[in-house]
């Protein structure tokens, strides 16, 4: 079962929640027991997996890659997104998480964000459930 | 086949070696062939898989990330442990191995650590194993 | 269904585009829906998936796990590789990719890398297609 979630960032960098849509893929795939596969298929963006709580936490992911200082290097690439490429690459392009009775099993605290690193853009996000 | 490993971290910063554990869970899933997702439902803490072999590695994986100086980053959020919320985003709450003959398809150098960021703390990691 | 790619690096860091040869190991599956996880079995190299079409975003990826300056660090294991060592933990030595109609599931600038942290070696990737 695969399902396509649309997303339109509106910021250059931003973290966007999907914690409830991927639920919802999950919810019509019918599986009960597997895994749920998050994947997006660009590559200046990211998905991870972090708290869901304080805001200031997405704010904090963005501040500490920012911290590393990619947009001071001097890149090879022409288009000037590097940073957001490399970013793309540490933070990687998917997740996996358990699901069980029909729920993803994230902790209490777990959220799941899209990243976008070169926005405002239109993107995607594709989930795959795994009964097993 | 889903089961659930306890860890009592000792030190804010630690890598925890959970192989022999994550392998007792392949063993008792009786699945020959497939996969192991191993997943940690925390949000300032992580899944590695690195050398097994010389314990300097994995206080040099520490150093590596300590180097990079998240604890100066001027952060939002007021709990303190941003930095751990970065590490956790960086090195990611999961990892996915193949089991072929019943046994988890690790290089001879390699071993599965769970990543204390923030602790210490009682933790837990989810093993799931699909068949396939 | 599970398949090996031999790797020989030439280069001690170096990005090795592998798409084409998991895209054969999915074809040889015969399995047309599913996942795909792609894996290697060393601590000093790991997988990514990024830009396939400027060869500068490789060198650039290079260029930026440069910057964070791990070469620098005086770490403690004594073989000298541990910035390798930091490295694949940072990006990681497995990705998941969505398989759909025989196809990996990538975007259409996205193509699969083998990261050379260490080399020049002999290497291999392990690709397991699971149905479902």
């Amino acid at each position: 079962m695969l399902s396509t979630i649309s997303i339109s960032s509106r910021q250059r960098t931003e973290l966007i929640d999907i914690t409830s849509e991927v639920q919802k893929a999950v919810n019509n795939s019918q599986i009960l027991d597997g895994i749920c596969v998050i994947y997006t298929p660009h590559t200046t963006a990211g998905i991870t997996i972090n708290e869901n709580a304080d805001p200031d936490v997405r704010r904090d992911i963005i501040a500490g890659l920012l911290h590393l200082n990619f947009e001071k290097v001097d890149f090879s690439h022409m288009e000037g997104n590097s940073p957001a490429h490399v970013k793309s690459s540490l933070i990687g392009c998917s997740e996996t998480i358990i699901v069980e009775n029909g729920k993803l099993l994230l902790g209490t605290w777990q959220g799941i964000y899209f990243c976008e690193f070169d926005g405002p853009r239109q993107r995607k996000v594709l989930v795959k459930i795994l009964k097993g």
